[in-house]
């Protein structure tokens, strides 16, 4: 699966299926999150126009995701409650550099492999029998729609800097990545 | 104009207009931080269906706005530059109270006062023959857009909070905003 080293836990989508209401409220936080990520690359970054561009495009898609699981939210009568935070991507986090443009590089392949992650479960997810067919459409169309951010972010990384230096840098980071995961998948969350 | 107690100096119109680049510029980034407001009310309210609802709206006419603002800003072979902070609103949000629900009142009031004065500038900027017709129509247009996030923003209060509570703490917050805007009106920016 894309740069991915290693599979979710094969037991992770039998354990978001079994408590889909608590997965739906985290998905929705990750969509939040991914429209306040795409914010951050314009305010770190507005000088550069390939990242403003693509931001904006992000931003819609990610926005047009979170009012629809939103709704999900609340045809099913639950409430969003308050965002529990995101341990998977708050440890991604500390790997990047604190120096541009090594900082610029590390935000742009972090957020390419927390799209690869997304797009995998999303495609466990929507394999998944024990999810209604509905909700296996939705969760087969945001696969290619994660698909696509995957690869908007990877592209702009080798947009600005060497295609060695990026393949590098994405292989420690997809090490780091990996390693993260194989703590995870016991929970019914989209990056726990 | 809506709940605002004093008028932007007549002069802020033509120093604006005398450097739209500026402007454009400093615009994008006030559509930016609208979107990041946005998100952030659903961060700091999820269980509140209502603001979660408004805010999905408002975040997509925001983020429509900085399109729309950031392709004149391109069309004009100009950059969007570091975003160098917005002093009008930092002054505002330093009489956010600390605790709930004073807190959300607040926000609620202050987010609804900065919108009542990008409509009250709007309005200038679309009456001015310093500027071209076609800018005049887009900042007519947005005059519009604003006046009704100024709506969402005080009929939210009101739905959360008792009318008298809601009209009192306004009229503080209004008094407090007319103070900054007497220091202001210098400057080729949205709130400057």
């Amino acid at each position: 699966m894309l740069c991915l080293l290693n599979n979710t836990r094969p037991e992770w989508v039998d354990i978001a299926a079994a408590d889909i209401d608590t997965l739906l409220i985290d998905h929705a936080h990750c969509e939040k999150k991914a429209a306040y990520n795409a914010l951050t690359m314009i305010q770190n970054y507005p000088e550069h126009e390939d990242i403003v561009r693509e931001m904006i495009i992000i931003l819609k898609e990610e926005w047009d995701h979170f009012e629809r699981v939103y709704e999900r939210i609340r045809n099913k009568d639950l409430k969003l409650v308050k965002d529990s935070g995101n341990e998977y991507a708050k440890q991604l986090s500390k790997h990047i550099r604190k120096h541009e443009p090594e900082k610029m590089l590390d935000l742009l392949l972090i957020d390419g492999l927390i799209e690869a992650r997304s797009c995998e479960r999303f495609s466990l997810l929507a394999k998944s029998e024990s999810i209604s067919q509905d909700l296996r459409d939705f969760y087969q169309e945001l696969f290619a729609s994660e698909a696509g951010h995957y690869r908007t972010f990877t592209d702009l990384a080798r947009k600005y800097f060497p295609t060695e230096t990026v393949k590098q840098r994405m292989h420690e980071l997809a090490m780091i990545e990996a390693k993260i995961m194989d703590t995870l998948g016991h929970q019914p969350t989209m990056h726990g």
